[in-house]
C-alpha cells in the first residue's frame, strides 16, 4: 500500500491510482520521492539572506555553529524567516485587493464591471467622508477607489481602518507601536529589517509581522472584500454542491481555479453566453459546466451558487478525471504541476495573470479593459477542446455533498432578524444574546489550507464535529469551508449533530451549524463579524469567546492570517508546526508572550480532538471572565 | 595556522589574534564553525515558501526530487529565491531614500534639518514641473518630499524617472513589460509572485525581478541620493584618511557605521559641540574623534571629510582594538555579534533605528522630530564610557591611507572644466570626448561588499590596478570604493599606476585614477553620469563602454544593484557565484539571454585578473560598435 493511502479518502484514491496508470504525477507521488525533509529548514534554522551564507544553526545546542556568519543567532534567524513569511501572504491577499480596487476604479453603467451593490459603496463612502449627495454612483467609486488605494502607499500617518475595529483595539495597536502605516510600506519594511544587518530581535520582528499583518486583515483583505461585494454584490445564502462528482460527463467541463474574483465573475457571465453555449452544443456536448476550486470556487459558489469541484489537494486530480476541457487560473495556490500534468490527457492549462505566468501553459493574459471579450476567448478556447476528449479514459467520481454558502455578516443578520425583537432587527444582537444566554456557547473559526502531510480534510472535520457537538458555532472559509461542505457538515440537515442548544438555534434561524463565509480573504468577514460583535458588548474583541484554527494550513497566506488574528485578539490554533521550533525564544513569544500585547496568542496542536478540546477550554474562559 | 590569515591582511591578522587572546569571537571564528555550507541553499535548490516544504531538488538529474511538492522544478524554485534577494535588496535602499525624504519634509529654517542646496532642489522641482518662482524654498521642499513619497506609492502610471534615463531605454523597458509602477509596489509584487501557485516561469520572475530593481535604481537609490544632495549639500573633492589607524589613542572615539545620513549627519555636528567636547576634556580625553565605517563612513568622508575606519569586515576589529567608546548604527550590514563581542570590552554598541533593533545593545531611539537633541545624549553617552577603557588592553594597528573622496557628477564636471571648451563648460563633454579621442579606454564601477569567503579587498584592489594600467577610469563606491582607499588607488598620487594616456588625463584634471563616488546607495550617481553620458552622445547607455563589477559582493542589495544595473545596459561582473546555479535556465538567462533584452548581462568571474581582462575586452566591444 502506498502511503497517499492513508492520506486521502476512496475518492481521491480512485483517481490517484487512476493517475497512476495514465502514467500521470501526483503531489503525493513527489512527497514520496521528497523523502527526508531538511532539518534545518523544518526548524526556520537556515538562512539565505545574503551571499556569505547558506549559514545554518545547529539544532543541537553546544554541536556545530551556534551562529550565522554576521552573528545571528537561531532566535534572529528563526524569527526573519516568519516575518519574511508574513510579508509574502500580506503581500498576496492585499495584491489581490488592489486589483479589485482597481476593477472599481474602472467600473462603469455600461461597462463590463458594474457597481451592484450601491449601497454598500455608499456606506463605504461616509464611513471615508466621501460626499455621497447629489453626486453619480460612478463617480463615488472612483473616489472610494482613490482613498482604498492610498492605503497600499499613503506616505504620512495611520492607515485608515473600518469602524469595525474596537477603539481600544487601535489604542493598543498605538501603544505596542504596531497599528500599521501603509499596506505595502509595512510589506517593505519587513523585507527591509530581514536584509544582512538590520532586525537582530526575535520579539522585536515579530512585532514588526503583527504590524503587518494587521494592515493585511484589516485592511488589504478586508477592503477586498467589501470591494468585492460593492461589485458583485454581498453573498446571500445559496445551495449548491461540492466534490469532483460536480464534474459532468457530457458537458464542457471548466474548472475554474485561483482566487480574483475579476476573472471568474466575466467567466461565469461567459459561460452562459448563448453563443457560447451553442459553440459546444455544435461540438456534441449537452452544455457548458463550470466548476469551481479552491478560493475562486468559494467565491463563485458564494455568489452564483456554481458548483465547486474541492480544495487545494483536488486541483491534480480534477484533470485526471480526464474529463475537463480546462482549467483556468489566475493566481495562489495553482499548482505548477498542472502544466505538465495536463499534457498527459487533453486538458488546457490556462493561465491569465502576469503575477502568475506558469511554463508550460497557455497563456492568455486576462485584460479586464476588454474583460468580458477576454473571458469569451477563454471560455471558447475551452469548449474547442471538447473534441479532443478521451471519452474511454474519463472517470468521475459518484460522491458530491450539497451545503449552504454565502454566510455574509448581512446575511448572518438576516437569519438573525427571524427572531430578533424590533429594536433589535438589522443588528447582530440576537447572535449576542445566543452567546450570552448560553444557548451559543463561542464561535470558532475553522479557515486555512489542505496540507499534503496530513489526511486531506480529516483535521478540519473532526474540529468541527467535536465543536458543533458541544455547541460552538462554526464559521468557515477557503479550503476548510470547502473540507466542511463535502462532511456535510455545511448543510442544515447537519444541525442533527450539533449539541442540542446549538441545534435549537440552527432551527430557529434556518441555518447550518458550520456557515460557509467564503474565501479565505473573506476571513475579514469574520473580523466584521468579531469587531461589530465587540461593539455591541462595548469589549474588546480578546474578551470574546471567539476562536481560529487553520488546523492544515500551508500557505504564507495563512501565516499572514494567523498573525492578524493574534493580533486582533483571536486565539490561533496551528495543525502544523510552523518552521520556528529552532527558536524557542520565538516558539515561546508566540504561544506565550505575545497574549500579554495583544489578549491572544497561537496554540500548536496537531491532533484535532484536543484542538477542539483546547478552543472549548478557552472560550469557556472567556465567558467566565466576561461573566456569562 | 588557522584559515582567516589567508583571508585578510597584516593588520587585521594582528588584529583578530588580540581577539582571540580577549576571547572575543569574530566572524573567521564562526565561519570555520560553520564547516561546511548546505549544498541545495548555495545552489538555490531549496524552497521554503509554504509549509508543505521545505522542499528541496536535488542538485544530480535523476536522483532524489526534481521538483518541490506543488511542482515547482529547480528553474522556479532558483528564481522566485532570486527574485526575493531582490525584493529585499530593492526595500532596503527604498526605505533609506524614504527616510531622507521624510526629512526634506520637516526641514524648517530653523530647524535641525535645513535644505543646503537650494539649487539642487529648484533643479528637481522643475524636473517634476513644481513651480518655484516666488515660492519659499521650504515649501518647494515639501511639494518635492510629496511628490517623491508618491513614487513608492502612486496606485496608477509609471514611476517618475529622472531625465538623465534616455528615452530610448524607457521605451525600451515600457515595451519589456519591466517599467516600474512604484517601488513598494514592485516588491510587493514579487513578494506575491513568489508566494505559492503563483509565478513558475522563470523567465518571467527574472524580469519581474528587473522591473523591481529599475525600482531601486532609478528612484528610491537615486532620489535618496539627490535629496540628501539637497539636504546635506553636494560632496566635493577632500581629502581624508582610511583604515582602523584612524583610531586616536588618546581621544574618545566614536565609530559611526551603517547607512543613513539622517543620523550620521547629526552627529557630526554633535562631536564638535563645544559642551560635549568639554566634557571628553573633563573625562581626560584630548577630544572626541569621529570614525566612520561602511556606507555611513563613506557618506561622512564624502560631505565633511570625516575619516574612515574601514569596510563591513572591519566592523567588529574595531572593537577588538579596545580603543572605541561606541559603536553607533543605523540600519543595514550591522554585524548582530557586536552585541555580545562589545561586552568583551567597554565599548557600547549603541542602535537607534525600529528597523534595526539588535538584542544585547543599548537601544537609544534616534528620533529626527528632536534630531540634534536625540544625536547629543548618544554622544555623552560614548564620553562618558571613556572612563571604561582599559588602557592596558588598547591595539591600534598602524597603517592607514589618505585617499580622495567626494566625487559627485557635479565635482567631476568642476575637474573637467579645467580643460573644456567655453562653450564645453558645466558639462560631460570633455570625458567623454577623451572616452571618444581614446585618452580614457571606458569606465569601469566598482562596487559592492566585502564577503568573508573571498580575502579581504583583494579582489577589489586586483581588478582596480589592472584596468587602470590599462587606461580604464575606475569609479568606486560602498565597500570597494573604501578597498581601494585603503590600498592607496584613490588619492592623486596613485596616477603613477595609471596607463599614460589615463595618467595624463588624471594630471590634467587634478584627479585620482580611482574616483570614490560615495556609498552604496551613490551608486545612482554612477547612473547618472552613464545617463547624462548617454543623452550628450545621443546613443542608449548600453552602447557606452562601462562596466560595473561587485567582486566581493554578499548582501541582497548588491543583487538588486546588479539587476538594475543590467537593465539600464551596463554589464555587471559578480565575483561570488550567486545561489543560482541548481537551474541552467536561471543562469542562461542572467549570463546570456538578457542581452537580448537589456542589450547588457552578468559574467560570473571569480578570478579578479580574468574579471579585469574582461571588462577590456568588452569595453573595447562596445568602442568598436561606436566605431571609436
Amino acid at each position: 500500500m502506498r502511503e497517499y493511502e492513508n492520506l486521502v479518502n476512496g475518492d481521491m484514491v480512485s483517481l490517484i491510482k487512476k493517475g497512476e496508470k495514465d502514467g500521470a504525477e501526483t503531489i503525493w507521488d513527489r512527497m514520496e520521492k521528497m523523502k527526508t525533509q531538511c532539518g534545518f529548514g523544518v526548524k526556520g534554522l537556515c538562512c539565505r539572506n545574503c551571499a556569505m551564507g547558506p549559514c545554518r544553526i545547529s539544532p543541537v545546542a553546544g554541536k556545530g555553529a551556534d551562529k550565522g556568519l554576521c552573528g545571528a543567532t537561531a532566535d534572529v534567524i528563526v524569527s526573519r524567516n516568519f516575518a519574511r513569511m508574513v510579508a509574502a501572504g500580506t503581500a498576496a491577499h492585499s495584491d489581490h485587493a488592489r486589483g479589485i480596487i482597481h476593477l472599481l476604479h474602472k467600473a462603469e453603467p455600461n461597462g463590463d464591471y458594474i457597481i451592484k451593490n450601491s449601497e454598500k459603496l455608499k456606506k463605504l463612502a461616509e464611513q471615508w467622508d466621501i460626499d455621497t449627495k447629489c453626486k453619480d454612483i460612478y463617480e463615488i467609486g472612483r473616489q472610494v477607489s482613490e482613498t482604498a488605494l492610498n492605503n497600499f502607499g499613503k506616505p504620512f500617518g495611520e492607515i485608515t481602518l473600518p469602524k469595525t475595529v474596537p477603539n481600544v483595539r487601535k489604542d493598543l495597536w498605538r501603544k505596542e507601536k504596531i497599528m500599521p502605516r501603509a499596506i505595502d510600506r509595512e510589506v517593505v519594511s519587513i523585507m527591509h529589517a530581514t536584509h544582512i544587518g538590520c532586525m537582530a530581535d526575535a520579539n522585536e520582528m515579530l512585532k514588526m509581522s503583527l504590524r503587518t499583518a494587521i494592515s493585511d486583515g484589516w485592511s488589504g483583505s478586508y477592503m477586498g472584500t467589501f470591494i468585492s461585494d460593492i461589485l458583485f454584490d454581498t453573498p446571500k445564502a445559496t445551495k449548491t454542491e461540492s466534490n469532483l462528482a460536480v464534474l459532468e460527463k457530457d458537458q464542457v467541463n471548466i474548472v475554474l481555479h485561483g482566487h480574483e474574483p475579476s476573472l471568474s465573475e466575466m467567466i461565469v457571465l461567459a459561460v452562459s453566453d448563448p453563443e457560447l453555449i451553442a459553440k459546444a452544443k455544435e461540438l456534441g456536448a449537452q452544455g457548458i459546466n463550470l466548476v469551481g476550486m479552491c478560493c475562486t470556487g468559494n467565491e463563485l459558489s458564494m455568489r452564483h451558487g456554481t458548483k465547486n469541484g474541492g480544495n487545494f489537494l483536488q486541483q491534480e486530480l480534477a484533470v485526471i478525471t480526464g474529463a475537463v476541457e480546462a482549467v483556468i487560473v489566475d493566481v495562489q495556490c495553482i499548482f505548477p504541476s498542472l502544466a505538465e500534468l495536463s499534457k498527459k490527457y487533453h486538458t488546457k492549462f490556462i493561465t491569465t495573470s502576469p503575477c502568475a505566468r506558469i511554463e508550460g501553459s497557455d497563456y492568455i493574459e486576462f485584460d479586464e479593459n476588454i474583460a468580458y471579450e477576454s473571458a469569451k476567448k477563454i471560455v471558447l478556447s475551452a469548449i474547442e477542446n471538447y473534441k479532443n476528449r478521451n471519452k474511454e479514459n474519463v472517470y468521475i467520481p459518484d460522491n458530491k455533498t450539497s451545503f449552504m454558502v454565502g454566510y455574509s455578516v448581512e446575511t448572518i443578520v438576516e437569519h438573525l432578524d427571524k427572531v430578533a425583537q424590533e429594536n433589535e432587527k438589522g443588528t447582530l444582537m440576537p447572535l449576542i444574546k445566543a452567546i450570552t444566554g448560553g444557548s451559543i456557547r463561542g464561535i470558532a473559526a475553522l479557515v486555512g489550507c489542505n496540507n499534503p502531510r496530513i489526511k486531506q480534510d480529516y483535521n478540519h472535520i473532526q474540529i468541527a464535529q467535536k465543536l458543533i457537538e458541544n455547541n460552538v458555532l462554526v464559521i468557515a472559509t477557503g479550503c476548510s469551508a470547502t473540507a466542511l461542505a463535502k462532511a456535510g457538515l455545511a448543510n442544515k440537515e447537519a444541525s442533527k449533530f450539533a449539541g442540542n442548544k446549538l441545534k435549537g438555534i440552527c432551527e430557529a434561524l434556518d441555518i447550518p451549524p458550520v456557515l460557509h463565509m467564503g474565501s479565505c480573504v473573506d476571513i475579514s468577514r469574520i473580523l466584521q463579524l468579531a469587531g461589530e460583535t465587540a461593539n455591541l458588548l462595548n469589549v474588546d474583541i480578546s474578551a470574546l469567546p471567539l476562536a481560529g484554527s487553520a488546523p492544515e494550513w500551508m500557505s504564507e497566506k495563512a501565516v499572514a492570517i494567523g498573525m492578524y488574528v493574534i493580533a486582533s485578539g483571536i486565539d490561533a490554533w496551528l495543525g502544523v508546526i510552523p518552521q520556528v521550533t529552532g527558536s524557542d525564544k520565538v516558539v515561546s513569544f508566540l504561544t506565550n508572550e505575545v497574549e500579554e500585547i495583544t489578549g491572544s496568542k497561537f496554540f500548536v496542536e496537531t491532533d484535532p480532538i484536543n484542538t477542539a478540546n483546547q478552543i472549548i477550554e478557552r472560550i469557556d474562559m472567556k465567558r467566565s471572565r466576561l461573566g456569562i
